[in-house]
């Protein structure tokens, strides 16, 4: 029996029009890659989908963003967008998260992977709903053996360098701006991803900090200090550049002080962009090798 | 955090039109039972499910058969069914299978519910895609202590007498086709459930013979002749008078005689029932209380 | 790195001492079989576990029954024997049920071999607790493709052709009692096996009833019957010849009829035989195939 | 049916003799701790298994280290210690890893808790080989929304207050050698814990470098240069000072420099302090308290 491949994309998503063009471009330079292979995407989060199925019921929305493509405004989540495809035939799948760090949602989709590829079968093994369904790496790569997570980091630094020359061209401090979190240990990716930019660009000084877990703004701030800085960039180190690039890094209330806020309070000159990393070929692209390695790793023959 | 309810059919399915009201009336049942529960049909054969498939795509069809339900038309996997239902908020799920006796088929459902309960998040619990999905039993019982499979087959034989009552009316023994399968050593259910039914008509011959493995339709014939059996109603121990009911029990090819065509030959005299058992409401009734069960076992209240 | 292979032997466990007979005869013939192998008993039972935990503590027991082998005296769980195993180095591991049936048991086993091989490690796959374990068949085979529980059963009926000669000679019918049970219908397996020991044997009358469930003593009482039979053979369908060989069906307790007081009492001349098929070479040589074609199928050469 | 609880510690081990103190102390508190509950160790270390392994078939050794507790001397794999238990009866496990941070190690033993859950039984659930096996984090956390990792590692800057008072006292920089690894991103959780202790010491320097992965000791002289320090205490941020603490720490092979050898070569003067965290008895009741949370989050009640 001929086995049928196909690329998923997991994402935890945007309700932000323009900030799609981080997850777009992950997605066209994926299927520029591999052009006999569908590429699909998923958005992991029930309330920003839930968002989308609305647009999608609400013929004024269609026609007010006729730039919208179909799979964002019929998104699904991962299993059924998965199970679409297992419908009509496809029982190979490489699921690609677009993530940056492994955290929580990252070993949720695991537990998918590990999941699908138990659904069984009493009769021979070609019956099973899958043949193979593989995981491939967040940004900056995951535990195992076989691709070291620091070669990841490593790579994720190279990806950037277009950052680094945009700081040196300021000659400002380039500050990211990590989602982190509370639940999962991921502040040592970000930090050894900045350690490992700072190696290819020692004279700029890099920090990241997280909206939420370590390191803080507080942190951030701190070195900045510590290092004289008076003008920063700010860019969100994240694939889109939505909801949090809006209102964490770049927000006016007053009630709730932005990054940009509390950095300007602090007497930083402060330089805002607002891209998500998808938007970046070089870092758009990690997702793509790292999707052709996950097939690699399984013998799947990608085309 | 509310939780949703939904009831999936899974079927192995069938290309032949008329049979389907053995799966229809089915999902009547269920649904009158459950009028505030979605209660949605799978079907399992990839080989059927493509013929569908090429039917929905054909506008031909469609206008030649006004009567196929959409939901038919449109049939998907047992996955794909439940993951559109996880899709738009529904994470407790009756898978009920709509099997005749426990066999690969049935092992394979329980492969699915498994691992989709197995999908989790580092997060709290609520987060899981699935809070519960549970399986119902075939129509013969399965394994386990909670629900003796000896009762189910008893519950079936009751389901049956008005099959008995035919045959007493017709003063002709009772031959059922059954499935049966060559790995799976289901024939016992059959054996035990033709005893159930001799229980309730000890004056009936009452068989049940496999198109695969044992028993075989020879073992039916020793028994019938033994017996001094001339005359014979014979009817497929099947939801659905589909594919083997044309072919294997009525068929006319000389090349692979029928049932009928081999007891014909052998002097009996046949009348055939092309009936599914799901067209009774009693047996069909059967499948609505094992999914009632299942949804009890695990606490949920369907309505 | 190499990989080193040991077989446990999983048994209910007896603690009638002369039945042993029926499981270290298997244990022989398999050690025979594989000298290079060790080869490890296992008893599944708390309860026959815990009469022997408290015998090996009892030092009158062990100077009273210095026939009974170490590893009865010592036995532990499935578990801790494949622990134990692996403590000291066997990574590879063929798990060979001494059971008639695929039952409870037999399903139970599989769910632990199941979760051994799911213990993994991030790291390189060399670094498991398990390389392989694999799940032999019992007697009457089970489900699946690569085995044909038909065959198995057809095999079965050729080892017991001497308890067949053993019926001819003494012109008697062959009643087996059968363990069976309420939870799993098993019956159709010992009903296969008596079909295919008929059609070895035409003349002899051949019949299996169950301590528990479908079919019971009461069914084989009818068939004796409807043949006209006065003299049975009455042997255990069992490995060995214990509780209910002692008990079921022979014992003399009025409160609680035996097999052999019912048979009496029903006016059959009853020769009973206390031994369990384990004790026949060419039964017990079933499981060292089944041993040998689960470690086949893995890939596994024993020695 | 009554349940058995038992605790089993999981340690990578140690063939050092000096150096188990760090091990038993931690066994020592939680015997304490739960006077009721059998508390066992187990080496994950196949290497140090075996070296023990021979020792304890060795009677010189036995007879020149009387010191060395039974329960060293036949340590066994963690399955097999949680397998010996359960063979006389204890069906309620808590595993609680010795362990500083989540890395390959702490994963392997959930694969080994998951799987041990899943051993089933088709029977009513008391007969499953295990009631429940729950998992203890590790000192510095883990993922998950029960246990903030931060706190944990909060906690774990609390308990090693002893160690700043040291530094302080010596007005030195307190540099730990962490194990850290290449195949899991744990440098975050040291480098917060670093983060978190100079919170509570502000005046002291506090850095940890790790043997494996990022930060290096490189890193770590690059910030006490940074610093203008001239004096460290050096100590493993490991819970014994076994192998690591004699070689990469202090070891004096000019081949090979050690971490001492390498500072000292820099100019700093090095104190060092061969001592496993293990046996401070603060750290050490962090394992304590996390096997508490395990039961507690388990509904188990340890006594």
């Amino acid at each position: 029996m001929e086995h049928k491949n196909a690329i998923v994309l997991a994402m935890f998503g945007t309700t932000v029009e323009p900030a799609l063009q981080g997850l777009l471009n992950i997605r066209t330079r994926m299927m520029e890659n591999y052009p006999e292979t569908p590429v699909k995407i998923a958005f992991t989060s029930n309330i920003i989908r839930k968002i989308w199925q609305d647009r999608a019921k609400d013929p004024t929305y269609s026609k007010a963003h006729p730039e919208i493509p179909e799979d964002v405004l019929h998104v699904k989540t991962v299993l059924a967008t998965i199970a679409d495809l297992q419908n009509v035939g496809y029982d190979t799948i490489i699921l690609q998260p677009t993530h940056i760090a492994m955290g929580e949602e990252f070993l949720d989709l695991g537990t998918y992977v590990d999941s699908l590829m138990r659904m069984g079968t009493v009769k021979k093994k070609k019956y099973k709903p899958f043949h193979k369904v593989v995981l491939g790496r967040p940004a900056l790569g995951t535990y195992g053996f076989d691709h070291p997570y620091a070669e990841d980091i490593s790579a994720a630094a190279k990806a950037l360098d277009k950052d680094l020359a945009m700081a040196a061209k300021e000659n400002a401090a380039l500050v990211y701006m990590g989602h982190g979190n509370e639940h999962f240990p991921s502040g040592g990716a970000y930090l050894e991803l900045a350690h490992r930019m700072r190696e290819r660009s020692p004279e700029t000084v890099i920090l990241i900090g997280n909206v939420k877990g370590f390191p803080s703004l507080e942190d951030v701030i701190d070195k900045l200090k510590l290092g004289g800085i008076q003008k920063v960039i700010l860019k969100p180190c994240m694939v889109v550049a939505g909801d949090h690039a809006m209102n964490d890094m770049t927000g006016t209330d007053v009630e709730k002080p932005s990054w940009q806020m509390t950095l300007e309070k602090e007497g930083f000159e402060v330089i805002t962009v607002k891209k998500g990393l998808g938007e970046l070929d070089a870092f758009a692209d990690i997702f793509v090798q790292h999707a052709a390695d996950a097939a690699a790793d399984a013998d799947i023959v990608l085309k």
